[in-house]
């Protein structure tokens, strides 16, 4: 279906009838942090338009659930017009902005120009390949609903096409799943998908004992986690691999195709294979023409402004922002939170003439990852847990993050079901042919 | 993705290594009739194998609601694996079957053949276009889960498009949607896509008033609900006008295009359009080379079986089975159930050497459809029920026959969460480019 880009179009503007004269703020996406400016915007008075691709906001962070059946799509996503509905102030637009007119000071979305007087570019970060961009049919990565479900079948085949095979090599082949990045996203990933096999899947087959599926963890570095300290890295691996999964430390993928990969000149036959080992920012930097890094992360001033432009913000995981000691923020949704809270603040600071925080400042709160369904490792700076207790935690603060009542009840109740029969819910192979 | 069809088969047994010589049960479709035989030979010495395209049973009855936002695909679709998990002497195939050699008594996938020693045929309807098989890109009927999202999306969509419209004429169009076919899942669209409007969309717009949109449900014979006793049929007709449906008797659809419908010599306008106006059974008459009736539907004995076939049974939705009255029986999940019930009775006989029951005889326990959140109709024989109690009854029983507890509790959270605040949780726009 397309967006149609009508001839004439309507200025963005509430219902009001009378000339709007407040300041218009534009926030480009509606995930961690342009949500965070929108709603921190509530009652300062200006007029305020999110714009999004998507018409809902995706709490990320669960994503790795979706994928390996363990919870819905509407579970982990809430539309941003219901979010938004009681700020009368502010109005969303469903778009896919294509540029921006700097000098003009205008979104783009195709051939229609949406103004601004301040801009919030709070657009995320994408799956990278490192120049390898045909990797990514054969290796997906796990960004959005669609690549959540689309792995989730591809799993679930995988399975399937074992207990129909007569081949032993290609029984092996369809049961082995390489995960490529040893990152949160990937270590969540393998417990979750060595899980699925050994437990959910366990009696299911008649042909194949999923339990003997082999999942392999790759990461290029010398450590799981690398962001975490390393006790909890080593508490991680030793973690996974209880739960059978085969972590591989300082290798890379050198080939990546339909049949297998290549890591270390070790060639491993797999039918699934998942990106989780790197990003990419969007395209903000282009559309911008600013200052970046090689991963497109916008450089931002002290206050997240682009140099040469008080009036453009770039937050989030598009942002590079330096802290004190020369490090770049991790681009988790605490980062991206903490910096809509402030663009927000001084936002409201400049409308109402008073003087705003001039820097922002980055509280770190902790870090976390979780490891199958009884262990996590977590890092509050001099607090470090990990096993059970760690997990605990994990899910109160997850659920608690959760946007919308009905979606923390959902959450809660599918992993209390999943906790108590070892169940996963979502199993369903849909969009994919047989 | 391609399902191979491997070189070397492996026979379709349980784990035994003993050759079995129990009678192999081949039961093709994992809906109402093909899975209730499959329970129902839970305790029958036999080896049994279930085919189906899916992985998962779905329960067709509330797909509308899927369609409509209100509930998530995995609330209302079981993986067939874990249903029949505990049966050990059940296989459960993933496959799509191309055709059966009647002759040489194999069920064909693709080049692969699984033998069988009785067949059970239950694979269900598709929507039928009444010879306008062109129709229905405009106008997608709703089966599949697949289905459900994809119409979902369209409704959403719609409303973020007239929301962009600069046009008047052109918001028009978009927030028309026309409902084609005054059976039990039209009337259940129309009632809920005028609540979603009305209700849970109410204050998401900033442009438009999504409660203006115009719900028209078309039908061509001189009621809606036709199976239903005449009075039930006006009270449903008169709750869907109080929900704002524009409820068109004794029209038909002429056209049907991207733009709109011509119903009567009458243009409408219209950007979703919703095929539910015909089934067509699944291509089994030709597999099996059967007498059928126009719809497909092949015309089976007193037992079920086909003539000649005493080894081929045909049940639910794919079957023509005249009652001593001569009228062929419903399309509904009853008669799937108690059919597949009756068909495992009849095998258990054979293979215990009893007589088995010589007629298969329908018990009509009622029928229900619901209109929006409050008011439904049931017609059981001599009790005749309309509005909210009637609903709850509805929804009593509907829980009631969704299979899996987790999905019950799922679906009783999420309606109670509806109810209470009208909103509607699965509100996303997934696969649909802008």
């Amino acid at each position: 279906m397309n967006f149609p880009c009508c001839g004439s179009i309507p200025e963005v503007a509430p219902g009001a009838t009378t000339p709007d004269t407040r300041e218009h703020i534009v926030i480009v996406g509606g995930g961690f942090g342009g949500l965070t400016t929108a709603l921190a915007l509530r009652n300062v008075p200006v007029r305020v338009t999110l714009i999004d691709r998507h018409n809902y906001h995706l709490f990320q962070p669960l994503l790795y659930q979706v994928a390996t059946a363990g919870l819905s799509p509407a579970d982990i996503a809430s539309p941003i017009r219901g979010i938004l509905r009681r700020q009368r102030h502010t109005t969303v637009l469903l778009g896919k902005v294509t540029g921006i007119d700097v000098i003009g000071k205008a979104v783009l979305i195709g051939e229609r120009r949406v103004p601004y007087d301040q801009l919030v570019i709070a657009t995320g970060a994408r799956h990278a390949y490192f120049n390898h961009e045909e990797w990514e049919r054969f290796a997906p990565g796990l960004k959005k609903i669609e690549d959540a479900t689309d792995i989730r079948g591809r799993i679930l085949v995988a399975f399937e096409r074992a207990e129909n095979s007569g081949d032993e090599q290609e029984r092996r082949r369809l049961l082995t799943f390489v995960i490529v990045g040893g990152g949160p996203t990937g270590v969540e990933m393998a417990g979750a998908i060595a899980e699925l096999a050994r437990r959910a899947l366990a009696t299911d087959f008649r042909n194949i004992d999923p339990g003997s599926a082999r999942v392999v963890l790759v990461e290029s570095g010398p450590r799981v986690l690398a962001a975490f300290p390393e006790t909890l890295s080593v508490a991680a691996k030793s973690a996974l691999e209880r739960l059978g999964v085969e972590v591989r430390l300082g290798t890379r993928v050198s080939r990546c195709g339909a049949d297998g990969v290549i890591i270390s000149n070790d060639w491993i036959d797999a039918d699934t294979i998942i990106w989780a080992a790197g990003v990419m920012a969007s395209p903000a930097a282009k559309w911008l023409a600013a200052e970046h890094d090689p991963a497109g992360h916008v450089l931002v001033e002290r206050d997240l402004t682009l140099g040469g432009h008080p009036e453009i913000f770039v937050i989030g995981d598009t942002a590079l922002f330096k802290t004190a000691d020369g490090k770049p923020l991790p681009g988790i949704a605490p980062v991206a939170k903490q910096q809509g809270a402030y663009v927000a603040q001084v936002i409201a600071a400049r409308v109402g003439r008073r003087l705003a925080p001039a820097s922002f400042r980055y509280r770190h709160l902790g870090t976390m990852a979780t490891i199958g369904r009884k262990s996590a490792v977590a890092d509050f700076g001099k607090l470090r847990l990990s096993g059970f207790i760690a997990w605990l935690i994990w899910g109160i603060v997850h659920v608690y993050f959760l946007v919308g009542f009905r979606n923390r009840v959902a959450v809660l109740m599918g992993w209390l079901w999943a906790y108590l029969t070892f169940e996963r819910g979502a199993r369903l192979i849909t969009g994919h042919d047989l």
